[in-house]
């Protein structure tokens, strides 16, 4: 027993605040609103987050070690004995202390408002049992409907309504429910009963049962029962209380688990569970009734129309569960006009109120309309931008608002290619549209095959017939979803579009065979491993690789980020090391090149052999003359590059990586050696790769990324950096002559002490530059600038501000030598056990680790503001594209510009918009 | 030309001041507090470092250039060139505007003073031109003496002393040395010369020439000038110029380049040397003449007695060189015995006016006494320290002043080993004991054989007839130098000493043979390689490597101590892994052990094999097993540690390196498979050998360093921190049962993250402990700390504070991390480079970088005492040893004590007392 804390747990909808999602869940603030709103809503109350909490208080510590866990993702045997144990637990824990005497007060209200009497034998009150969590998790826990039913009120049910066929399939319905859900018995042996008695009854559609066949159901389901846990027990006030420990405890159930951790709802924003309990209205009621789901915009391209499906003489989960194709909601407006256009305008209010679009249930019980929920819509990433862009027109978001509603990182779902119409392909069969992109992989059936396959590497599809809750983590492997049935609110388009994964649905042509592991349509035969494309565009399918194009950024996006332009404080560069990243950065929107690493160049087989050569030298004249001949191959690179920003910044990094990485791997040299050996070589080839090997060998580092590399090497030899510094600055002289405005800005990596950059100015760049400037008569001016990635070089960032124009921070680097983590073995070895015991909350080389990493950087971005005003501060790591990251960097105050890759340009551009909108706030 | 500064560049020595050593020199400051304080000296100028500073000025970044080339250590025809490159350059400055006037000046006061005149025909002064520099840096400069002869002037000189004989010995000296200083000519050709004149004379030594001879050696000696440079010009002003330009420009000589390399005389401590013009008196006009130096006590044993060396008829060049071996001093006493009583009182009163054993210089002219210099005395180090331990208890010097006396690192030569008398070895020779130490080594007869052998890693004993300033370069490759000529004041003596290695000189009875490269004694006959031993505590040499003893701390080296711990603040541990560090740390004083490094404890075979199954286990539970073996092994080695150390305590670092440093190398195992592949070994074989090189493969990082290991093996294999702690803590409960008292710290490495200390505490440390009380019933008692050693570590020091008891710093994984260099690679690869160039001034990993990794350890340390301010804070990085470092520790507050080597316990012993000492005098 705990004690009854000094707490209400329960609220009428009328009493609840509509605000306070954290205390009553998503379900239970819209209910309270609507119902306040005055709103055609059921009766019903709210069971607060805090009773939830105060339920798994009672044994926190050994469930919260399960969970951990779980959240590793151990292997399903381990898995399923975890959550037995953990139910096991659950089990074990009462209600809190007083909690059903508030639901009995509530209870006997409700009854008042309905006329009805729980458990009654002649006008029973039938109740939901909802979930509704603070943060949305759609489908994620448990519900049980028509509760209130046993033998005998089941009866004054048919005689309530007049209608025995519909009690009885409510009676069926309810002991499914309560079965799966309260008494954790196998969902299957439910679904093979009733497809035994459909197959006696001769029935296609569970609507098609008689009245007969109902009961003989409902006979059945409580043989079930009665195998599986003992009599089920008619008790209808037990079957609440229990009820709503189910829905508390599918808090915990490993799909609520796997949804958080995938979506990063942390423990502190999750909360915990609100149980909303409503008198039930009845969607099965016959062909007047049905049940319905409906957006106040089209989630799917964002168009201001109202959209979603109907199923007529349904309950809730009928529609979800996409057991039958749903009429659209236009087709309502024929069929009950006046009730449609109710629905319109309350959608409208709700959407004004709650300044984002809604996605409202609703149930129609013989002709009239109720709301069950209103929530804020999850939408495809086009839908969410012209959501919000319209909306800001239409005067209900404010600019700002309407470019916070917009998450950094889904806008990169708006570049996911589209196929290349040009290539006029055929499509083999047609879907539905359901979640945008055009993505290729190889086809599997299993959601555990697609994570295993992914694991491979592979790249795959998941086509299913309809998808479950329970098939969450093949969706996060698999590059595109493929289904035979449902509609645009089935399971799979949903979770879909929420987590980013292109989608195809109710592809009806196909026929899927599991057992076979191929799919067959229109004659072909698909098996597993077959390369498919799917358009979650169009919803066409295609066998084989299509070709794609990708998107231009226009329309109401164009429009958002100009909106975020004005706003944000950071200037967005791009790392861009190739003409074609270039020219996407510069569609995107970057302010120049940030970062372009000249390694790149050296993938060329003839440039690679003649690096060698540099590296191999023996002596200063060879490596200077290899060195001029790989200068002037690199130059007509730097001088596209420059061409295509022209205008626009572009900072070179002089070469960076361990030299030996442009080498052999001593090892492999070992076997050509053994081999030529065994192969009976001659004695010269031998003697050639050993002595190539003694000369790698030597040059084989302990720890390469704290070796001879960066600034190291234009210090041993300012050869190497006098070759780089002129093929960049000759090629921004040839592009002067030529009437261009290159923009050059020359960085040097990897400093730790500010004479480094001394002596490369003094005896690199600066000389060849006066060469250049002599031999092309022309004026050079161009920047230099320095990394700032080890931590020396951020510690003592004032003596070295004195010798640049800018800084960079190489984030990455940093985070390695700051943590003392080499990227390369840790990601492997013990990153993700940290990230499991939580002992790192993310991965540093992802979001930057504030209290480390960041305070560095404050500390190197103060001391070089306060010897050198105006140098040019900027982020070159791969946090210059991380959300998060650009708020810490726009929140120290003193970055200018952040540099990310071609492909984030745009979520960083938003990214800093939204740090300004925030900080604006937060001031 | 340059113009005239405002400045007075040259003093007479009445006008001098004495405390000014930087403007006069050592030379010209001690002449000047002479002569002020009524000692005979001979009258004289010192033109200013001042003078010297503008003089190079002229084309002062050519000569700078030069010289940084040089510090190179170029081969020997690079070198060279170089010389002759710089001595050409300076050869085109001239002196600075004025000089010359005021020479003449002071050279006209000179005549006053003296009674004769420069050039005079009848009555000539002559004078000596002298270098003498801020810092001491004995023989490493030149000095011309007897200057104003010429062919009239001599004959002058003859009728003014009324020995013509004299006359035309000091002709020749002059002659000789103006060639050689002034004019740049082989000193050979002038040596040959004489060995002809002497033979044709049949003359054994110099002093048995007769005036014909000498006058011939003149005529033979200017025809060499003539030959080499043109015809001896006579003008005297001319050679005073021209003698005062050679002073300067020995200044860059390459033997003072290098010694002031290898002291580390940096620039701004050097200064520049001033010039002495003294009016000569002369040792060399017969019997009742003579020179010698003397020190005010014995610089070897330090004993309270005047101690030094006296050459009748000779000058002051003559004994340096140890052309003839002189008399003692104690002889003078019976010669000349008011004049020894002079030189004894002088020496005494000049010892307690400089608060230091004073060495000087003195000509003894017909029998009357001039002091023609004083310094302060270079010693060894076991002189040093009696010495200023005697004079603290004389009332001379302060405790402080005493302590401040002696060089921390100077007193790791008193800890030389000592030759063990018990195995009562006979020697094979018996010379003067010049330095003390016993060491053994392999004989060399060139000081670049010296080198070249010393490079490739061998140990070698330089034996040479005599050295020469030119030889120095051998003297540091050398463990020690043996030669068979020369007295306790020779060069070879006095370097030796100066550098702290082990001397034996003036070994008669051996025989050198340079050509055949070995030498003979008593039969004996020792080839270049041969192992030989010499004592410098003894001056006995023997054959083959001789058994050594290790010294033991007493006598005044233990009052210094002492006194040292009286007045230091931090507290001084030990770096030990094994009892025979522990013993002799704790003999040395070490208060406690600050670093045990478990690694070391896994050196042997089976204990090797038990750590490779620990690693290379692919399950917990085979983990876990192999581990409690490993553990039980070890533990023992704890209890022996603890035992040694008990009462004080012991740090014990849970295991830090990669794993797979004590794994096989992937490469060595690729061999062995192709190896038993081309040998036809069997199947199974190659297949266990595969099998073996797939997993190390898989162990293998790209940056260990920074890679699995510390407290990152601790959270993935908890069972292995288990493991380790179940030793350590069973090993205390022994004891304690025992009745000891062992004092147990338990060190956490590579912390990063404060939440990695919590983990391993509550997952492997503390359930282990727990476990262990119960099994032995007994209460344990120990304290858990961390190293600080990864820079997130440092900044985050607050947050990690509150988890632990004591912190101790890395220091050699924080420099690592801080400059992003490898030490394993930096060291070979570019760290000399960076040192040349002056990038950096000192290799960070031996002497802490302020700037940045100490600007770490200042956040730590503040930050970790704001959160715990009774934390143990303690280094244990190699730096704890490092006197520099132990000065910047103390300084910057709030650190309880470093932790050192064995040997270097003294050092940090003494190093922590000067930097309180000059702490508190800088408040």
């Amino acid at each position: 027993m705990i004690n009854k804390m000094s707490k209400k747990y329960v609220y009428d909808f009328e009493e609840g605040d509509p605000k306070n999602k954290a205390l009553f869940g998503g379900k239970g603030a819209g209910l309270a609103l609507m119902t306040q709103a005055g709103l055609p809503v059921p009766p019903g109350f709210t069971i607060t987050t805090d009773a939830c909490r105060d339920f798994f208080q009672q044994r926190k510590q050994e469930i919260d070690e399960i969970v951990k866990q779980l959240e590793k993702g151990v292997p399903p045997q381990v898995r399923d004995e975890l959550i037995k144990k953990l139910w096991g637990i659950i089990d074990t824990l009462s209600l809190p202390a007083g909690l059903m005497d508030e639901v009995r007060e509530h209870m006997k209200k409700l009854e008042m408002k309905r006329g009805r009497k729980f458990g009654d034998k002649n006008n029973p009150l039938l109740v939901s049992v909802r979930s509704g969590a603070p943060v949305s998790m759609p489908g994620m826990m448990d519900t049980v409907l028509n509760l209130g039913l046993n033998d005998e009120t089941v009866k004054g049910l048919a005689q309530q309504t007049n209608n025995e066929r519909f009690a009885y399939d409510s009676y069926r319905r309810f002991l499914q429910l309560y079965g799966k859900i309260v008494l954790g018995i196998d969902d299957k042996k439910f679904d093979e009963t009733l497809n035994k008695i459909k197959q006696k009854y001769n029935a296609k559609n569970d609507i098609d049962l008689d009245t007969n066949a109902l009961k003989e159901l409902v006979e059945e389901y409580k043989k079930i029962i009665r195998e599986e846990k003992g009599e089920f027990i008619q008790d209808y006030w037990y079957q609440l209380e229990m009820a709503i420990k189910a829905v508390f405890r599918s808090w915990m159930n490993p799909r609520a688990i796997f949804y958080r951790i995938a979506n990063k709802i942390t423990p502190e924003i999750a909360g915990c569970t609100a149980v909303t309990v409503q008198s039930m209205v009845f969607g099965n009621m016959g062909m007047d009734s049905g049940t319905g789901v409906v957006f106040s915009r089209n989630v799917a391209t964002g168009e201001n129309e109202i959209y979603g499906e109907f199923l007529p003489n349904a309950q809730g989960e009928d529609v979800v569960a996409g057991i039958r194709t749903p009429m659209h909601i236009s087709d309502l407006k024929e069929r009950f006009p006046s009730l449609y256009q109710d629905l319109y305008k309350n959608l409208k209010m709700l959407e004004k109120v709650n300044k984002d679009v809604q996605d409202v249930e609703f149930t129609v019980e013989k002709g009239k309309l109720f709301f069950l929920q209103t929530r804020d819509a999850k939408m495809t990433p086009l839908a969410r931008v012209k959501t919000a862009v319209d909306m800001a027109k239409e005067g209900i978001l404010t600019k700002e608002e309407a470019i916070l509603k917009v998450k950094p990182e889904h806008v990169l779902q708006l570049l996911y290619p589209k196929v290349d119409e040009t290539s006029a392909p055929k499509p083999i069969a047609k879907g539905l549209a359901a979640s945008p992109g055009a993505v290729y992989g190889q086809v599997v059936f299993d959601p555990d095959d697609a994570v295993e396959w992914a694991k491979r590497g592979k790249e795959v599809i998941l086509v299913r017939v309809e998808t479950k809750p329970d098939d969450v983590h093949g969706f996060y492997a698999a590059k595109g979803i493929l289904t035979s049935r449902g509609g645009m609110t089935s399971h799979a388009a949903v979770v879909a579009r929420g987590i980013g994964k292109t989608a195809v649905v109710g592809a009806e042509e196909i026929q899927i065979d599991y057992e076979k592991k191929e799919f067959r349509v229109n004659g072909v035969v698909i098996k597993e491993g077959d390369i498919i494309t799917i358009d979650g565009n169009t919803g066409n399918v295609y066998l084989g690789k299509v070709p794609t194009v990708q998107p231009k950024v226009g329309g109401e996006l164009q429009e958002l980020l100009t909106w975020a332009d004005q706003v944000r404080v950071l200037k967005v560069k791009a790392n861009a090391d190739v003409p074609e990243d270039a020219r996407i950065a510069r569609e995107y929107g970057a302010e120049g090149i940030g970062l372009l690493r000249i390694e790149r160049m050296f993938r060329r087989p003839e440039r690679l052999e003649k690096l060698r050569k540099v590296i191999l030298s023996e002596t200063t004249e060879e490596r200077t003359a290899a060195m001029e001949e790989l200068s002037e191959m690199i130059k007509k690179d730097f001088k596209e590059m420059l061409s295509i920003m022209d205008g626009l910044p572009v900072t070179i990094r002089l070469i960076d990586p361990p030299l030996h990485e442009f080498l052999p791997k001593p090892e492999e040299l070992l076997r050509q050696i053994y081999e030529a050996k065994m192969s009976g070589a001659s004695e010269d080839k031998i003697k050639d790769l050993e002595k190539l090997y003694k000369k790698v060998e030597a040059l084989v580092e302990a720890n390469p990324m704290m070796g001879h590399r960066g600034v190291r090497v234009g210090i041993t030899f300012p050869e190497v950096y006098r070759g780089l510094t002129r093929a960049i600055l000759e090629a921004q002289a040839e592009l002067i002559k030529e009437g261009k405005n290159p923009i050059v800005q020359i960085m040097i990596p990897q400093v730790a002490i500010a004479d480094e950059i001394k002596f490369v100015k003094e005896k690199a760049i600066l000389p060849t530059a006066e060469e250049i400037q002599k031999k092309y008569e022309i004026k050079l001016n161009f920047k230099i600038g320095t990394m700032i990635e080890t931590v020396r070089g951020a510690i003592t960032a004032d003596e070295i501000a004195k010798n640049v124009e800018f800084f960079s921070f190489g984030t990455n680097d940093l985070t390695q030598a700051t943590f003392s983590f080499s990227r390369d073995d840790v990601e492997n070895k013990f990153l993700p056990k940290y990230l499991e015991l939580e002992i790192l909350k993310n991965n540093p080389f992802e979001v930057i680790d504030e209290k480390g990493v960041g305070e560095l950087v404050k500390i190197a971005v103060q001391k070089g503001r306060s010897v050198n005003p105006n140098i040019e501060i900027g982020v070159c790591g791969e946090h210059g594209g991380d959300p998060t990251s650009i708020e810490f960097f726009h929140k120290i105050g003193g970055i200018d510009y952040v540099s990310a890759s071609p492909f984030r340009i745009l979520v960083a551009r938003l990214a800093a918009a939204h740090a300004a909108i925030k900080n604006k706030k937060s001031l």
